[in-house]
């Protein structure tokens, strides 16, 4: 396998462009290894030059104008990061694509826009448009509709697509606020922008659908065609309310394919309590792909934040070189990290322990003089009331304890003549 | 985009394998429509070839010994379902690759003992070798972590990867069942085989286990540095106890790297109620990976099955022609489906409807009359307590109904004297 090389230009410094910076200059030594892969970042573009920034701008080329990147006969790929629709975003993509680079971009709204256009420009010239980040940050739902949900008719795709709403709903129901507290507070914890309207009012979301249905219905939609219906609406007592009913408040983007027929809808919904949809919290989001053959692929993830996205975009790049696939199995990556197996006994956790015993006084403290002197901490203790044959089942929990220290201290107890059954332990995996 | 043309032979024809078939029959179509791509089945090998079958064997030609099929120069790909990590199946494996067939598997034993060697000799010979559905049936985490998370260093990947055990400790919990009726039931309904050992000795759990950390590690392990214990002694006392302390059982496969030390195991674990890997019922499977940069992902879906399996089986018959990826956003794609938009007005769906009304007697038969006229049926009502100004707020929550239905009652409600507020209306999704 040759070495392949990647020159990147970067358009846009902002916190996904510092976040694929922070990445590129960490992990190249790393990608040169196992990927075969020179990376290295040429160019980058951003509206004010003198801003202070996390990396050192004098490493780079600077461009004040980006479109003057595109004559650079070096780069290979321009990552866009400036947002937007049309202008400047669209022209990049287009005379990136023209001129035979690569086009990646973290931009939904330009991607739900001219997306179906931008993408036959890429395969008129045969280069290659990427937009991993657009939907779900960190969550490689592209690619997974792309390359491993292509064998079924897919039905349905909904879910929780914006962290900003998801995080204001969960804690206007954890902490009892009103809508613009929560508001506030996500603005203060940097959940939300200063500017939240795309968010809240649904937009955002609507934008990502209309990708994901571009995607898997091959549906050349417009983002008019979606019913948008934002979160400002929803009062306290609807949250309480649907507790009350057993459901949570969430907002979902849906799209359904039914009779060659494509709704598609934004707005809050009341989920099920127990349903695993309520489960995401805070700024996760959430797909989920309902698929003719393999029946609900739900996917959950941070859907944004800076490392995140520059995470996806990042794979969009490696992503151009296919030979990064060959990566499965290499044993030459092993041999760089020089791992070993470790056995369980150095895990360190929380256990489970049962044990029937007499039923008779002072075995209690008999056992738990043994846990003592291993200074192991028991967390609670149950005597439970099925005794049968005067054996009575006794349950602990323990804080944390190494697994060779309980291994120990359980061999010596399950001696004991007061000790009438075997001893079953189960691990707590605090998730 | 030129059309490309894929033979396959597929030896073993138990459930996956006619599950691929009856997929190739039936999408054969749709893939040269979407694809460029020519699928079709050339051979086919089994150990008796007289069983009856859901497809007719006639059309295809017959190998009563399936290397001999490795002679045919029309196969192009070598489809290998018939199980054990040695004997047939490795000597498969390595002849199709070195004759430069692709070779794709579902079969975990093989993939897990021998995968590396394989993998090498894959690419000694330029040839393929896939193995999606060896792991968590139809959930796509190979492709997922071959292609996707490809960044960042991987420093935990744990899961659900056993759909046996799963729903049998479901069932133990939901019906306070015994272990051995449990998995009695799980046989009758075919969630588990007659001889279940593997399934709940958690040797099928500690083979994807080892898959995932090769993988997401480049670590070659040996089954045997993995610790395994199985579901067998998990007695109904350990559920109710488990759930008493707000945990539930899972069997759990898990592996973490910590200074270049891979600690892989495989046992019982409790894991907190209101997690999500808590809701992950039944015999669905899920995987999390846990990354430097975009946190944890998790999947989740069906781990096994006929039509699952085969799926993703049939994904990596695809993607062997890379062209696949090239359909992503085809305006092609859509013109053959003739897909149109559909309006919200043709959800049919349940309602939560919030409205203040005057606190005086009869408005609530009022606007109950409202609904019956429309013939709305109300599952539930209620008349909370904070009233304001002499403003009382009604909830009501609608059986299902039409959007439009529901939108030209609640226009006529709001004009209504004693109707004080905006009405709020939010969706009900029982996902």
């Amino acid at each position: 396998m040759s070495i392949r090389k990647i020159n990147v230009g970067i358009v846009g410094l902002g916190t996904v462009g510092s976040g694929l910076i922070e990445i590129i200059e960490k992990k190249k030594n790393t990608f040169k290894k196992l990927y075969n892969l020179n990376l290295a970042i040429v160019g980058v573009s951003a509206k004010r030059k003198t801003k202070k920034r996390s990396f050192n701008i004098k490493n780079y080329i600077w461009y004040q104008d980006p479109l003057k990147m595109l004559n650079n006969p070096e780069i290979d790929v321009i990552v866009e990061l400036i947002g937007g629709s049309d202008g400047l975003a669209l022209e990049l993509a287009e005379k990136s694509l023209r001129k035979g680079k690569s086009f990646v971009t973290a931009n939904k709204a330009l991607v739900a826009k001219h997306g179906v256009k931008i993408f036959e420009l890429s395969n008129r010239y045969n280069s290659r448009f990427s937009f991993e980040a657009s939907v779900g940050g960190g969550i490689p739902i592209i690619r997974l509709t792309q390359n491993s949900m292509i064998v079924g008719k897919i039905k349905n795709i909904y879910g929780i697509l914006n962290g900003t709403c998801n995080y204001i709903l969960s804690k206007m129901r954890e902490d009892n606020l009103p809508f613009k507290k929560a508001l506030k507070n996500a603005q203060n914890l940097g959940f939300a922008e200063s500017d939240p309207h795309d968010d809240i009012s649904g937009n955002d979301t609507a934008y990502k659908l209309a990708i994901l249905s571009k995607l898997v219905f091959g549906f050349s939609n417009k983002i008019s065609d979606i019913f948008v219906e934002g979160i400002t609406n929803i009062e306290e007592i609807d949250i309480k309310m649907a507790s009350k009913l057993g459901y949570r408040i969430v907002l979902l983007g849906i799209s359904n394919l039914n009779n060659n027929k494509v709704m598609q809808r934004v707005h809050p919904s009341l989920v099920p309590n127990n349903s695993m949809i309520a489960k995401v919290n805070n700024e996760l989001n959430t797909i989920v792909v309902d698929d003719e053959f393999t029946d609900k692929i739900m996917i959950v993830g941070k859907g944004a934040g800076k490392m995140p996205t520059a995470a996806s975009v990042m794979s969009d790049i490696l992503n151009i070189v296919d030979e990064n696939k060959k990566k499965v199995f290499s044993s030459k990556a092993n041999k760089s990290h020089k791992l070993i197996s470790q056995n369980i006994d150095k895990r360190e956790g929380k256990f489970y322990i049962r044990m029937g015993v007499d039923d008779k006084p002072g075995v209690l403290a008999d056992i738990t003089l043994f846990f003592k002197k291993q200074k192991i901490s028991i967390k609670s203790m149950f005597q439970l009331d099925n005794k049968i044959k005067n054996i009575v089942p006794l349950v602990f929990v323990t804080h944390k304890v190494t697994e060779k220290k309980i291994k120990l201290v359980l061999k010596r107890i399950s001696i004991l003549d007061i000790i009438k059954t075997k001893i079953t332990l189960i691990r707590i995996e605090d998730m």
